[in-house]
């Protein structure tokens, strides 16, 4: 799981609720009728604006704002050097028998075409075009938040601006202004916080996840291709150590 | 139909309705001068901002945010295959009597010049020129709807400080206050529900369409240029699954 | 005279004053200087923004929102159909005594060139240059618009603003509140309803226009650029086509 | 001085004063501690945001706003053209005497670079690089004023919240609630007329100036490079009436 | 320190304080929990949308923004040059006895790989990766203090309607309407003056340091290329220059 936004949504929400809770009127807070316009509102013009697969494919997406994400890139960089170790030693057929012990499905893909013998561009053409899929796929996944968190608001208006011409109407009885307009108030609240605390950041998180994947995919089609080329092991190290940022790089006598 | 498109109009009108007749007064929000000012100064400004023709024209576009779209796109792949083979066994002029077989105008219309002996280079000219001005008219759809979704709260607002001033001038009798705000109210939530849940929302929905329907005619002019060529099915099929997601493509041996 | 730019504003305007009418209060929409310091301040802060002399000529540029545009891309092309005839019976000398026909400025005076016998390049970076600048002036126009759109909704605010201060400060009287803040409002009901009835949308179709006469002059480029090379008219008629929308095309056997 | 400038932003204070005086009510419009936290707050936020000597320096790009601009590219070119019948006459060196005699400092330091028999190359670099510099100043000059023209309204409102916290907190005697309110709005009213009369108008005219100043400054250098190469007077004028607007051009026989 | 970014913050705190105290009821603009509910929502929110190694590195990057930044350009070239002069003297690898004396560590190290004889491409695609990094990290910063500056506000908002909600629901006692609502735009106070007179501006800081700090690093690779193609002192003397602004540059006579 991905600490910061587990605890991100958790400590929002707790301080929120600490706020609420220590006006001593909690039970007004919790709405469903509010809960529903805001959230089936912003849900059904987000339904309007995408297609109908993509929204329900979200789910798929939103799983990368709370998975955790293990920086692997040292560790894939050794794996190629070692392939290519391997390589240089006994061929690129050698390889067939190191598949099974790598993890990640895309490197292992590009690389079980290496070895088939299909040809770089053919390799390069196919795992960019699955690469600038997984980058569309992510794409949509944060439009569709981006969307929820301008859509959620709109609807705490239209839901509070309901409450007040219904209240307005009824001004006979003075007293019941107050709670009206409590009562007119809490969607705007609910929405304002979807937005805020959920909708918006996870669509920035879901962003930073997606571009640090597609590096990291970058790295892997690098790799493959350097691996399919032959080339020397300490050449492989120095490009792909290039992908990551200076500090995170093991101390390498071939840098200086 | 695009289930989506209207599940997300319904549903979302059937909360607002709920929520409207919960509070007890639905009459006050059945209001068709409000309804006129919002709908008829969103319209004028609109009519202001864009060309006649292109404003009457866009009941044509916005039928696609309704319609239904099955993804062909691997039907389409299928038949280009089986015409290379057609094409490869008998020549090219073979493809015409397959042509009344194809139901897409533009796919037809491309096929029918390569019969015809039309050079490579003018038949992509021709083509992208087609697909270029579809997307044009597209996106003049997009920004009526854009226009209509930013133009609608504004004379929401004005319909709003219209109430207001009148209001306000007759203070004298306070018993009216409350009516006169909830009325004043009433364009304003007009203005938001219809930019929210209609206007803003199908521009979105077309905005994907369209990209999606250019990405289909792009494979479909490749598609008409291999053919054209005379490449191999297999090279065919390889190049146009390109176009599709790597999931949705079928299991092909040429892969790996 | 644009029908789409009058019958907008007139029929926004027409609703707007149907509006305050049915409210009973029309004399307080009248306010001489509350319109004073909306247009004026918008004015002023537009003179301030860009200069002296462009403000000025802005009016020259407001016409294109009201003049009506009739496509003449078709009758255009056939007239260069018609000149490439010539030219090629009769030399690129005999257009000399067809000049006079011509009535569009920037085709004859770019026909007179070639007459002339200026070089191809020279006749295409005029030609270009004189495009470019007449870009520049449409689009220094739209940004005035805008600017106006921007500045009278902020003006509208400040009236507001003084206004409230004003009565609030005179709070004694309470009985002149409601007259108070009526009058303050009117200042923001100007500035909304010109920002956007007015200056917004008249930017819009100023850029609408814009794109649209500067696809004419590309036109009318390459047709004399063609002209001057002698060019098979077929050919021509090809190329030019590709300038306006399929729909809007003749039926041309050459395209088939 | 610039007159639209200056008549811009005096109108409009000019307007303003009228509209605050024909309330009755001016005194409570001039107040020193609302004048402070607005001016002093954006202020400070400049200061926070960017580095102390550009935010000192901007004193000397304001003055682009209001100093008077008048268009000499007709006169450079002519200077052009005559520099450039000497040099064919006399040779390069010649130029050396006519040195005195041109006003425009970037011009001068060019032409003596020339003479002195500096490269081409070496010239071009030399004098873009002082262009860009000088774009680049003029550009951080416009980024103040936006900055400015975004906190003052900040913190009008900012200077609103406090003066409406305190009354709000002093409840206890209703009648000076109309005051207290007064007085809080005014920061929100100074913030407002500041940012839409001074600051972002000035930020959109120093934009146009710098436009407008560098693209005089592309026509120097391509003068002077011109000259160095000792190209014709006559195409010296027709490539350096490429850069001002045909209706600004002189009659010139080689045009047509 | 930069004193700049120090003045700003404390003269923009001290014109607040000054307006808050001056309005007599300081104490209540002194809140906890209002602090905590704006502060810790924008800083949940904030840790949803980044990675948490990245907030957590935000404060290496913020003292950027307080850090002096004494122009070293002017004595970096006099470095560079005097570099120069050793290697054309005494060859390259008598440049290996200078380093000691070095104060950057990236132009150091990358003198160091020009000793030991990388090659050119190489050294500079290192350099440049590292840059890259730097930039890349320091827009993250610029981007992490540009969410808190809004995610502040919108807390601040949700803090307050909170607060009107918790009031209005106990309208019984009017005595408390006005504390209620001052303290309930407390939030709304915190949240604007820490976004306008700290997250923003300071964002925008970080983005003119990290300019200013590429600048100079683009100087220093450009420069240690210089010295290992053995450049002539004079060539990388006016090389590096026109990294500077001319009014910066010392008197050089090769200039003219």
């Amino acid at each position: 799981m991905d600490i910061a936004t587990i605890i991100g949504i958790l400590s929002g929400l707790g301080l929120v609720s600490y706020t609420v809770l220590s006006g001593g009127n909690a039970d007004i807070f919790i709405h469903v009728p509010s809960m529903m316009i805001v959230m089936g509102g912003a849900s059904a013009a987000t339904l309007v604006n995408f297609p109908l697969k993509e929204v329900i494919g979200v789910m798929g997406v939103v799983r990368n704002a709370f998975r955790n994400s293990n920086s692997e890139e040292v560790k894939l960089i050794d794996q190629f050097v070692n392939l290519a170790k391997v390589t240089r030693k006994e061929g690129i057929l050698a390889i067939d028998r190191e598949l099974k012990n790598i993890k990640d499905d895309f490197m292992r893909s590009g690389l079980e075409m290496a070895v088939d013998g299909t040809e770089p561009e053919t390799i390069m053409t196919i795992m960019e075009t699955e690469l600038n899929y997984l980058k569309e796929r992510h794409k949509r996944g944060q439009q569709i938040f981006l969307s929820l968190g301008t859509y959620a608001p709109a609807f705490g208006m239209i839901g509070t601006l309901i409450g007040l011409i219904t209240m307005l109407k009824n001004l006979d009885d003075p007293s019941t202004i107050g709670v009206g307009m409590a009562v007119a108030l809490i969607t705007t609240f609910y929405g304002s916080l979807l937005a805020n605390l959920v909708f918006l950041p996870i669509a920035g998180k879901l962003k930073n996840r997606s571009d640090k994947e597609s590096d990291t995919k970058e790295l892997i089609i690098e790799g493959v291709l350097a691996i399919q080329l032959g080339e020397h092991p300490r050449n492989i190290s120095r490009k792909l150590l290039n992908f990551i940022p200076p500090k995170m790089r093991p101390d390498d006598p071939n840098e200086k």
